[in-house]
C-alpha cells in the first residue's frame, strides 16, 4: 500500500475519510501489470474532486504510484483512494486542503468464469438508494447504503443485490450498474438522483451506439425490467456478467450482451495492449 | 486518543470506516471531567449499531475508556467512533465482524459566550439532505452532505447553515438540530427521511412536555420557518443557540427559548453531579 507515496499500511485517525467519509475512491483492474482503462478512471476521479471541492493530486502522480504498485502483478486489483486529508474543525473542511491519497493493491476475486458465461443470479434488495443530486453519479465513500444492501442475504447462490431508489425506480446493482434489453434496444438507468456511473457503463453507452444498438437512460420500474429481454450487469473488475435470473424470473444470455462482452473485451485487449 | 483500548493515533487503511464510512460516531462535551448525557450517547450508538448490524462492544467498556481519556480535562470534546472494523470483500461485511472503536478528546470549541446569550446568523444552503429512511437518524460516518452544505460560506458572521430536504422541507442544521417556537408551541422537523436525531433534541422534546409547552415534530417549509415567533439550534456541544437572523429574517430571543436555555442547563448540571 502506498499513503501519499509512501509503504504504509495506516491512516491518521484525523483524516476525514474515516472521520466523515470525506472522500472517493476507484476500483481498478490490473491485467498483465497494466491498470485497465486507467485514463477513465482518473478522469472521474478528478471529476469527483471537482463535485467535492478536493484539490485533484495530479494524474502524473497517481500514474506513477499507480504503476509502481501494479508492474510486478499478472492479475490484480488497485483501489485508489482519495480524500480531503486531515483538519478542519467538524464538518467544515480546513482552509488549506492536503488530499491524502492511499493506493492499495488487492487479489483479483476468484469468480468462477461461469458467471460471465452462463449469468448470475440475483435478487431485489429491501434497502433503497436514497436521493441526492448533490451525490449521485460519483464513486465517493459514503456506501452505507450498499453496504446495508449487501448485507441482506449471505446465500452464495445469489451473486448481486438489485437496487431500487426510494421512489422505486431500478437503479443499479449494489457493485454493479444494471442494463437491459428490450425489442433490441439498450436501456440503463438515470443516475441523477441516485448510482454511480461506472467506467464500464459509460464505454457500453459508446459502444453500443457504434454498434448501431440504441442505448437510452431512463427511468424504470422492476416490472419493466422483469418483461426484459436480456439483463446485464457490468463493472471494472467483472466486465460484463449476464443476469440469468432476478428472483423467480428467468432470462436468456442473449445477442446484445454477447456482442457487448465481445466488444468490452477487444476494446480492453486494445486498451492494456497501448491503445488508449 | 484511544483505538480499541491502546493509545494509537492511526488506523488501518483496511478499516471499514476507512474504506466505506460503514461506522458511527458521537461527539459527547466534557465537562469537570465527565461526559455529559454519557448514557444518552450510549443509547444512541447501540440503536445505530442495531440498525447496521454492527456488534455493539458494551456499555461498560466504552465507559471505562471515556473515562480514562475525559478524568483529567476540565472542559472538553469526547469524540467516540465505532467501525465495522476490517475485512469482508467490497461491500460485503465479514463473516466475524471486530468492532472497532477509537476514542478521542478535542479541545472544546471557543465559541463566544454572545452566540447563547444574543443568538447566532444562519443561512439556508443550497445542498439538500438526500432521503432514505434507512439511515435517517442515524449518527453514521457518511457525512459528505454536511460537508458540502458547510462548505458554501466562509464568512465568520454566519454561525450555522440551515438545510432542507430535496422535497424543500426544513430538516436541521449542518451540525446541529433545529426548532421553532410560533404561537406558544414547539416545533421541530420529522426525521424519517433525513437527519440525526440529536440527544439535546430528544431532551428537549421531554422537556417542553414538562413544562407544560407542546411539541410537535412535523414537516415544515422554509416560509413556515421564516414566519415563526422564535428559532434555536441545539446539540450536545452547544447546548441551546438562539437563531436571531436567518438571512434577512430577523428573530428575538425569545421566552421559550430562554425558558429551555434554563432547564437544559438544570438538567445538564445534574446529570454531570451524578444524577443522572
Amino acid at each position: 500500500m502506498l499513503v501519499n507515496g509512501e509503504c504504509r499500511e495506516h491512516i491518521e485517525i484525523s483524516d476525514r475519510g474515516f472521520q466523515y467519509g470525506d472522500g472517493l475512491f476507484e476500483t481498478i483492474a490490473v491485467v498483465n501489470g497494466q491498470p485497465v482503462f486507467f485514463d477513465r478512471h482518473i478522469d472521474r476521479l478528478k471529476a469527483g474532486c471537482r463535485r467535492l471541492y478536493i484539490p485533484f493530486p495530479g494524474a502524473e502522480l497517481l500514474a506513477f504510484e499507480a504503476q509502481k504498485l501494479s508492474e510486478h502483478s499478472s492479475n490484480a486489483v488497485l483501489k485508489l483512494i482519495l480524500t480531503r486529508g486531515s483538519g478542519g474543525r467538524g464538518y467544515r473542511q480546513p482552509d488549506v486542503i492536503q488530499t491524502t491519497r492511499v493506493l492499495s493493491l488487492h487479489p483479483f476475486p476468484d469468480y468462477p468464469v461461469l458467471y460471465k458465461e452462463q449469468g448470475i443470479v440475483t435478487r431485489f434488495c429491501d434497502t433503497r438508494l436514497g436521493l441526492n443530486p448533490a451525490l449521485a453519479g460519483i464513486k465517493h465513500l459514503n456506501r452505507l447504503e450498499q453496504i446495508l444492501a449487501r448485507a441482506e442475504w449471505t446465500d452464495p447462490a445469489i451473486q448481486e443485490g438489485i437496487m431500487l431508489d426510494i421512489n422505486g425506480h431500478v437503479i443499479e446493482g449494489t457493485m454493479t450498474n444494471l442494463f437491459y434489453v428490450k425489442n433490441h434496444t439498450l436501456y440503463t438507468s438515470l443516475l441523477s438522483f441516485a448510482g454511480v456511473a461506472g467506467i464500464i457503463r459509460s464505454i457500453l453507452m459508446t459502444m453500443s451506439y457504434d454498434q448501431g444498438i440504441s442505448a437510452i437512460e431512463h427511468a424504470f420500474t422492476q416490472d419493466a425490467l422483469l418483461s426484459a429481454d436480456e439483463v446485464f450487469v457490468c463493472n471494472s473488475i467483472v466486465g460484463i456478467w449476464p443476469v440469468r435470473q432476478i428472483e423467480k424470473t428467468h432470462f436468456p444470455v442473449g445477442e446484445i450482451t454477447r456482442q457487448l462482452q465481445i466488444g468490452l473485451a477487444h476494446f480492453q485487449n486494445e486498451a492494456t495492449s497501448g491503445g488508449l
